[in-house]
């Protein structure tokens, strides 16, 4: 069953305004580059004005400025890459939920599931725990006792949330994910560790995205702390009582280290990492590959990668970099003979 | 049902000398600055002092130098942390455990599972595999065929072990853990890789812990190696053949490469990265986000961090990365001319 | 049950050929440290020429360079590891495949599922999901709706493949492997994020292998493609709309940022990185740890690493990297100021 738009029909729902022919009929999006005439596309990036004209699809979204960039059929729009997510999410609306819990599930004692809620085979729902109305619980999940899944959450298969977490509403969490694991809390005693227990909870909050195998452990003492709106990417490690602020993006493979507090608005790039019991301010980005060592207190964009080059190249200069203080010494010196012979010269003259 | 405890009982339990009113009800630990009346805190860095003349806690932790930091009712040890980690222990003893098989768990032919054992709804246990006596085997965790696991081990939910790995006693594994995947052994034929068979094991000693999604490799012919009490955080990489000594923590999301061997007692930060082949001393330190590529063979402390900075000045400095040899140059250069120069001067005189 | 091959039955599956005795009974392949007399061990590497001396193994594989540098009975081939490979193939086949649907599964209308394919207790096949021929999917497993698996897979316990999703022949994935979560698309709209809906699938050739844990995302529009006989170790992160080119392999902890297309018969080292939206060429390797920010349009090797030193030589020498640019400026004006002194030296002689 394929769902048919016209642009007024989209553009009724969504905003913008329609420019050229508003019979075209749209059943899907597409890139420039593969849609075809029964889809529209989109341009938010003035580097595919090629793509834009080469283009078949049967209609194209554009931001004001590039208005009349195409004379194809189009949706002006002031935030034309904003307006393509939300006709995706139109002409995409997922799966219907089917409400209930599959025979293969095994729920606990005192679980409390809503009635719109749906519950796949094999997922595991601990004692006293809460799923809200809407929510879809996948296949092989396992929620721990008395842990709290709000409205409208969308849990694929083998999430695994621990006991006594509290997650808010519209809740995304891809396959993998842990929410409530121990933190890494150890205390030397005599030559050996000794685990401390941890006690606190992970709480999240409404309109999270949480990507696959991201795991997020749970406060040693005090609870580790995920505001609303926060975006997650595949692979996060987010250690004991960091906090991270409402709408911080934070793509993959990025590790934050204990007790971090991350500001609202930040943008984290791949695979850099913070340490711990540092604060950074709201507004920060940090590009990928960079490891944050002390706390952030202006909001701005910061950096700290190693470019690479050829081998040959990279391995003739780092050789530099175990004597960069000898060098910064030899500059030194060198400016000191020449101050001293300038003078010399000088005093001849 | 809350335990409630004196400070006389606690220091009866784990040694140490109450200081101040001994008849204060504890019943949890938390920190300075959220603890209430009936909870016991602890201070283990002297940069909260502060919250500890603040703090509303009914009791406190100190070290033998900080015994009059406070006059809370107080108990003094020589190691207050290890002893914080002891009282949370004591108040926080878990869940208990339930014996017995779950009816939606798999049970292999010839399994041998201790009639003190708990295995969870959904756990499939191989053919031939062995749960020792008061472990807890989680939700939809798989233990693969002929795999041993000891007494009082706790594997969260959704835990691999993979065919005949042998675990020793205590093993606590947070869910996602892989035990006993393929190394990544491949060989290069004619343009194509074919695979080599990793028919080692992962041998894991007494008094492991595992972080969530952490994956530790079987060996491709010899076994992988987690010695005693190793503690391994979340998303870390071990690959075949790697030998961990025992007491060794590593922070999360560490890679270390196969056949290296890390000595006994070190302590890796996260993110850090191993190559290959490599031996690492006993007692070596290794900060977070360094890459070792060589052997190393004194205990000591060792870094290779990038500096972060603002973009701006990371762009303006990081330039001159892939120029340093010929900066070193132009010094040396500068050196003979000036060298030159000065004994010209000098003849001059 | 155990096989036993002679030297003469092994060359005449695998090739090669026989020097020494031909009698000797072989049953496993291992180390030349741990090989038994009834085991074959192998030489790839000269550095081990003196284990090759002491080994104990009944019978070695070296290469005609090699071929006298025993006197063991042994196989002589032109590309002894990859022989190793296949010597260890032949003597561990790996155990039988039992076809059929443990009553624990749970199948979805109708899937296409091969009467000689197995299926794991507690695994879940989507609806109208396809496995091929001969193919195991393993305990935990979760196939999505529609997706398609090919002949002779191997799908280790807790694989999780989204709908939609297709796979090749000869697919091994290892636990906790997630393919075709959503990728990290989000717009930003008045100080939230809206997410972008991820339409596209993952595509995956023949003769791949996936490492634990490694999560490979679906496109947003367009489809994520991994060509034939790629390679990739635990914990790497393949975003959405990547492309890796046939027959690369990948180590651990790798990122791959979105829209980015790797070459073929690459070779990218452990926790290296990769943005978006870049071209890498055939042939390229790229060191362990290295982050790649720009195209790389010719074959090569390629690094970027920080060198570590002892955290107090680190840390001297790094305090440097924060004011490169200004040491670069101060030579320069060191050449300038010797430039002229030298010049007026040279007019006043």
């Amino acid at each position: 069953m394929t769902v048919v738009y016209k642009l007024p029909d989209i553009v009724a729902k969504l905003g913008g305004r329609v420019l050229g022919d508003s019979g075209v009929c749209i059943t899907q999006i597409a890139t420039l580059e593969n849609a075809r005439p029964d889809q529209i596309s989109f341009l938010t990036n003035s580097k595919y004005r090629a793509q834009l004209a080469n283009t078949k699809a049967g209609a194209v979204i554009l931001s004001e400025a590039d208005q009349d960039a195409s004379q194809l059929p189009r949706i002006i729009s002031d935030n034309a890459y904003a307006y393509f997510a939300r006709v995706s999410a139109l002409l995409n609306p997922g799966p219907e939920i089917q409400p209930g819990i599959h025979p293969s599930a095994v729920i606990g004692a005192d679980a409390k599931i809503a009635a719109t809620a749906s519950i796949a085979a094999t997922a595991v729902i601990g004692d006293g725990a809460t799923i809200g109305a809407y929510s879809v619980v996948g296949e092989g999940c396992c929620i721990g006792a008395h842990a709290v899944i709000g409205s409208h959450a969308r849990l694929y298969p083998r999430v695994v949330v621990y006991h006594d977490c509290v997650i808010g509403n519209n809740l995304i969490a891809h396959s993998g994910v842990v929410i409530g694991a121990d933190g890494f809390g150890i205390a030397m005693d005599d030559g050996r560790w000794i685990k401390i227990q941890q006690i606190g909870r992970v709480v999240i909050g409404d309109d999270v995205e949480i990507g696959a195998n991201t795991t997020i452990d749970r406060g040693a003492l005090d609870d580790t702390m995920i505001e609303d709106g926060v975006k997650l990417d595949n692979q996060i490690q987010i250690a004991h009582n960091v906090r991270i602020g409402a709408h911080s993006a934070i793509a993959g493979c990025v590790g934050i280290a204990g007790s971090t507090t991350i500001g609202k608005h930040c943008r984290i790039g791949g695979s850099a990492g913070i340490l711990g019991h540092l604060h950074i301010a709201d507004h920060v980005e940090i590009a990928a590959f960079t490891l944050i060592g002390k706390s952030i207190r202006e909001a701005g964009s910061y950096a700290g990668i190693f470019p690479f080059s050829s081998t040959d190249d990279w391995r003739r200069n780092s050789v530099h970099l175990r004597h960069l203080d000898e060098l910064a010494g030899r500059i030194r010196t060198l400016e000191k003979q020449l101050e001293s012979l300038g003078t010399e010269s000088l005093n001849r003259k």
